[in-house]
């Protein structure tokens, strides 16, 4: 019997957690990994912070080394391409510098990722591509680009205001840039946050760059092949103004790399993610995927997710290289979306969906502010934190929260959530009490006594 | 129809906790507290922050005044005793001053607290009391005598290693007193950790403190009245040592004041406790007992639980509140025991009982310890977390956890037990994830995959 061919396309998170896993499964298996670019699996969530400079070098990134691939016994092939699977006779070509070769499998794990959404914006692009002065933030490569244009008081526009779209915002601003945020829909960060919650984030980000929400850019003006300035439009009422520009950069969204995997006959979704289930398997025998590509469910309304979360990728990941070895892991029965960043110094954090996407689920919430600390202890933060329940039963189905410690306060609502706890149970919890770490009643309570008062039409 | 009558005994947090939620539930009750000392709800863990200066004065520790009663219309009767309870004819008879009379209720929540336990030390005491120089630590009054004592240099002597004993010695050693603390058991806080885990923290404090494990104290010797040393001697090998003592803080724990109860005819615990249910009623109709007086069960083990952190006393109270006046609230199925504090810059938090209370339940534990934030980013801090689970059924029992953010970490671990969770969907929760926050895998999860491959015998 010989052992088995596990292959592995991408080395990103998803790709080297789902190689490593594997081989941890099966100590026997051969394991290869295709990485078409320069890296190995490298955290993408770490730019923001080498552009800011708390981190040194791009390098300290790289998660796991060639060097630590090799020790493992997983083959690596940087700066190679996938051209194609064959998915009847489990085999892929591959091209390699100049080579052409096949490799065989018996498993296959796709996790090729996803590349920047570039916005139909006219002029944007030359026959080179990008205009110069324009740049995508996902690729270490992108990132040393921006590194070198940084420069006190030039003016940085960033087109997007999601959760990677301001953190870069934050990161120039920290570098003395003059920074400007362009978001095309009324409200920043509106995957992540309610626009209630977000309108609060807003009042603090706004004291340090300038937002342009309901904004679009409709033309690059470039001068001697660079950017110069951009036309921008006001939605609401046509506006037109001209932004001078030193740097732009784009962070809208991604598009799945999922072509090799429609061509080889695997299911893709209606927005082109492949469509993947809680083993990570795709609808093609022996072949697995993982990561940006891909799509599995979310845990409340059950509809399908683009996955897009670090944290999301990795644990599918592991599903991914288990299961393709042979093991038997499944990821829970939807994705909770467990999200967290610090914006301006802010700590921000929710799980579950934002409102928008509760379709038919009747809901309620409540949001409530108080202090980390108990009053007659020195040096209480603020933090704020809405719940969201199920009005019909109760059900906890998502929690946004600012403040003190928000995340590890969201992470007690993500149990809540993957247990299906109900608001009653939670406003009951007994959470850790001492005067120089939280009150008797923490916020994360209080707000779930103010919520069940308002489901129940009770005074208490 | 007159308005019901709901009296209270005793205005500590419970007391007062109570009192308010009765009012809350029935705001026609005529709601009156009788209070034996001098001040009105405060709050006793404060205590040795004022101690420590972090906390100015005793009276910022006051949560709730006298003015806060009263214009919350609660009749507050402080320097009140209530001498008996006739629970036949629901009436009172009280002390006040000189003044006798009786006090008809409907219905009555007794929350006279506890006392602190003297131990039986030769010549502890005179025909006064306490020697001079000995002190409890519970009320405002034992707080204002030891800061009156607390000189640079002078020797402070804690009988108790528990976590109030190491709160005082914190305190006091940030006052540069010279701070010894004797403890009769091998393990310092041994309610609150497992032997393991304490003898990590105890390596932090002995740094700062000087520590005897396995002593007791035999004999007080007094000089003028006053303390003056002590003979204290090591149970394992009888050697006998004498230390000069300025001040000496007992610390062992208390005895609930339940015999006001018991003479009324409330059935009491083997330990002397008022024994409640969830719903913080006695055996007795119309009787409600909530606080330090009080038993209900801890949740794992379904035995009986003394009540004694705040955290608890105040949700108990809650439930005692309510339904003295007419309401229907139930305390979850036991008491899961969230507890945490911060001794000498660690932060300690728990949940769940220590091991050697799974007396019939086998069980298994994984400790793991890691670091707040990725490798890659700066400034990440240790955190150890224990974990133990069910070894029937992977439920997770208890969680004990020092470092970075241990009671928030501790507080979703809370969650998980509440919830009954297994430690097979722990693992797989999704945290939240952001480089200056945390890692993608939490030291949270990662304890818990190290305790499911013992408890399953997995490689993965």
């Amino acid at each position: 019997l010989s052992n088995k061919n596990i292959v592995v396309i991408g080395c990103g998170a998803g790709g080297g957690t789902a190689a490593q896993f594997a081989k941890k499964t099966d100590r026997k298996a051969n394991i290869t990994i295709f990485e078409k670019g320069n890296y190995p699996h490298f955290s993408k969530c770490g730019l923001p912070y080498v552009i800011s400079g708390k981190i040194k070098e791009f390098s300290e990134l790289i998660e796991f080394s060639q060097d630590w691939f090799k020790k493992n016994n997983i083959d690596l092939h940087l700066n190679t391409n996938v051209l194609n699977i064959d998915s009847k006779n489990n085999k892929l070509k591959i091209k390699k510098g100049k080579e052409i070769f096949i490799k065989k499998y018996n498993s296959l794990i796709i996790a090729t990722g996803a590349k920047p959404t570039i916005p139909p914006i006219k002029n944007i692009k030359n026959k080179n591509g990008l205009i110069e002065g324009i740049y995508n933030f996902r690729t270490i490569e992108d990132g040393k680009r921006i590194k070198s244009k940084i420069k006190k008081g030039k003016k940085a526009i960033i087109l997007g205001a999601g959760l990677i779209g301001l953190e870069i915002a934050d990161s120039l601003h920290r570098k003395n840039m003059d920074v400007t945020v362009i978001e095309a829909l009324p409200s920043i960060l509106s995957n992540t946050l309610d626009e209630d919650i977000a309108t609060k984030i807003y009042d603090n980000i706004k004291k340090n760059v300038k937002i342009f929400t309901n904004h679009i850019i409709t033309e690059i003006i470039s001068k001697n092949g660079k950017i110069k300035s951009a036309i921008i439009k006001n939605k609401n009422n046509d506006e037109i103004k001209y932004l001078d520009i030193d740097i732009l950069i784009i962070a809208i969204g991604t598009e799945p790399n999922s072509n090799i995997a429609k061509n080889a006959g695997c299911k893709i979704s209606k927005t082109g993610h492949i469509i993947v289930n809680e083993k990570s398997e795709t609808s093609l025998d022996n072949i697995y995927a993982a990561g940006d590509c891909t799509e599995y469910v979310e845990f409340i309304t059950k509809k399908p997710l683009t996955v897009g979360l670090g944290s999301i990728v990795v644990r599918q990941a592991i599903s991914a290289g288990i299961n393709a070895a042979g093991g038997n892991y499944s990821y829970p029965k939807g994705i909770i979306q467990t999200r967290t960043t610090i914006l301006f110094e802010q700590e921000i954090a929710a799980v579950g969906p934002t409102s928008k996407y509760f379709n038919d689920i009747s809901f309620l919430s409540s949001t409530y502010s108080g202090f980390s600390l108990p009053k007659y202890y020195p040096g209480g933060k603020p933090i704020t934190i809405k719940v969201i329940a199920n009005s019909n039963n109760g059900r906890i189905i998502g929690a946004q929260a600012f403040g003190d410690k928000a995340a590890q306060r969201i992470n007690t609502f993500a149990c809540a959530i993957l247990n299906e706890m109900n608001i009653e149970t939670f406003r009951k919890l007994e959470t850790a009490y001492a005067p120089p770490i939280a009150p008797t009643f923490d916020v994360e309570t209080i707000v779930c006594d103010v919520l069940s008062m308002k489901l129940f039409h009770r005074k208490i």
